[in-house]
């Protein structure tokens, strides 16, 4: 069968070799971090993204594809017209800076908050003159999990956030005043043949995320409709291959898009248990070309990070329909170090359970 | 966490593994074939099972388990006095000889075959006379998928009967004219904990089993029972730790058991998708003295053997929810090369998906 590389060595690089070993592909990783998360299921070669002997290796694969967005570009640029990479490397381009970002949503007419691309003090002053408080400012690239952006409230912030993001080339967006967090999860095959998961609801806090319910409750027809819209937009805009995440707010009924992610994503790890294909196999069948699998939800589904430190395992698997899924990371405070994932066919038991493995939880995660 | 040791690196190893590196656990393998299945997820000891190096090593995890039945019984009596080994040897010493598990189940009051110790062309012919036409020659030990055993109808097939037993030690039984084959697959935790699959039935074709309908068609109350009792006895008697399978020919509403394996089993391969816990992880759970999942279908499910050659896997996984498993071994006649499991929640759509997963297959296995 196929040998699949991959730029990273992640959890989300492990999630995919776990979904990837049963249809009897083999892995291989690029990581800096020696002993990642997916050496455990593949091969890793520790060293640089842009290492040429890594590189080399990854470009004898059948297909090469990524786990996280800041995996350089000039490393996916290189592979690309040696060897089949998805999702392509404009995607990643755009992904890894907000303001393209941003500009290729309001170009496809994709619903999201005002923004002014920042790359002084001065322009930072006009810029929140366009736009008004509240507003945030974030760093162009390389910001994720909260780091690198500053809520502006009065003149009196502006000094304080243009420090918290270095002084570097920056957005400025209004602050958009939300009512829930959402995102859909959608995959297109280098078949053209597309598929979307149910829209799902998002927690985060201290910016990173906490929780994921799937599906979202109150998914109405529009809601899911609207973000299939967007997500296809990007799709065809991207030329895009593989499992991609977008994420969404929602106000006043309607949908805003906050950014989107070229990967696998953290609010798709419901669908190993909550759908009838998760979205790493069908990131898998994307990319080599094969036919995708249903996304619909097998049962509804509460996702909980698990931040910090280590809960009781014992306690967790004591919950009925609790699936553990650790890394093999090393706890410390604000990593994702795994997630556990709670099914129940009625909302009531459902939410005893999630209620249960919050109070599991409580104990020790910060 | 944990690093388990386990005897033999086949696929029930490498699911064992894709079930606990979820869980945070690593796995070493002891096997004498080079490239095992189980390679793909864990470190692989390619030696003999009884080597001192590769046992030493064994002895060095957390907890030992064994992924087949026929694991040399030397090589786990020299490891459960150093390292916590579960399943039992008992279960081990037991399982390997057809005589000793025939005599068990008698002794336990579980319903089974007449049967009579054959150990000379003059005990066969004594024992057929016992037992009558028709009946069933095997040998007592490591006989499998239909290996080393013959059906004898007349007088006339006694000669050819003592051949295929190579003239070993073998058991001679009476015919069980069988309305089906079932199964029950039984777990149970070093904490005393004990959970029970739902009975499902069977396909062997050549001796080898085919397909698995999970649950059973017309499963009663009563066969669950039955199958439950039979197997608390046999756990009992064995002090048994871990996954337990038992094997079971449905009689004029009533259960004949055929034989057991103290480990996980081809029959409980739809639980990976069928049930809320796969038998992998519950066999984890299990010697980790963990709590068990729950083992309830999650939706009916119907599980095929790959068989020989590999199907389209472009055909495979276009129908809808079929889970393909493909255990990295080279295809060759009647060897199992992977398994795919279909679900859905409705009978008629089951059997639709389970005639176009059958159709897609027949143009390859054998």
């Amino acid at each position: 069968m196929a040998t699949i590389g991959v730029l990273g060595a992640g959890q989300l690089g492990r999630m995919l070799a776990l979904a990837g070993v049963p249809l009897g592909h083999r892995f291989v990783f690029v990581d800096p971090s020696e002993g990642s998360p997916a050496a455990a299921v593949g091969e890793q070669l520790t060293c640089a993204y842009t290492d040429r002997v890594g590189l080399e290796q990854l470009a004898r694969a059948d297909v090469v594809t990524y786990e996280f967005e800041s995996v350089p570009l000039e490393a996916a640029e290189a592979l690309a017209p040696r060897v089949a990479l998805y999702p392509p490397p404009e995607a990643l381009r755009i992904a890894q800076d907000r303001l393209l970002e941003k500009t290729c949503f309001r170009e496809l007419a994709i619903r999201t908050a005002e923004f002014e691309a920042v790359s002084s003090r001065e322009e930072l002053e006009r810029a929140v003159e366009q736009i008004g408080f509240p507003c945030v400012l974030k760093t162009r690239r390389m910001g994720y999990d909260g780091k690198g952006q500053s809520v502006l409230r009065t003149r009196g912030d502006l000094g304080l956030a243009w420090d918290t993001v270095r002084r570097e080339p920056s957005i400025l967006e209004s602050f958009v005043p939300f009512e829930r967090e959402l995102s859909v999860l959608a995959v297109r095959s280098r078949t053209g043949e597309t598929a979307f998961y149910p829209v799902v609801e998002n927690h985060h806090a201290e910016g990173i995320l906490r929780k994921t319910v799937s599906p979202a409750p109150h998914l109405t027809e529009a809601l899911q409709r609207g973000a299939e819209s967007y997500a296809t937009r990007l799709m065809d805009r991207l030329g895009y291959v593989g499992v991609l995440a977008l994420e969404l707010f929602e106000l006043g009924g309607g949908l805003v898009a906050n950014e989107f992610a070229p990967r696998v994503h953290n609010s798709g790890h419901f669908s190993i248990e909550g759908s009838h294909t998760s979205q790493f196999e069908n990131h898998l069948r994307a990319i080599l070309g094969l036919p995708l699998g249903a996304t619909g939800a097998l049962s509804p589904s509460v996702m909980l990070n698990l931040v910090g430190d280590l809960p009781s395992v014992e306690a967790v698997l004591a919950i009925p329909d609790a699936h553990l899924h650790l890394y093999g990371k090393t706890p410390r405070p604000a990593r994702k170090i795994g997630h556990v994932t709670v099914r129940a066919a009625r909302s009531e038991e459902l939410a005893a359970r999630v209620t249960r493995l919050e109070g599991v939880l409580a104990a020790t995660q910060k």
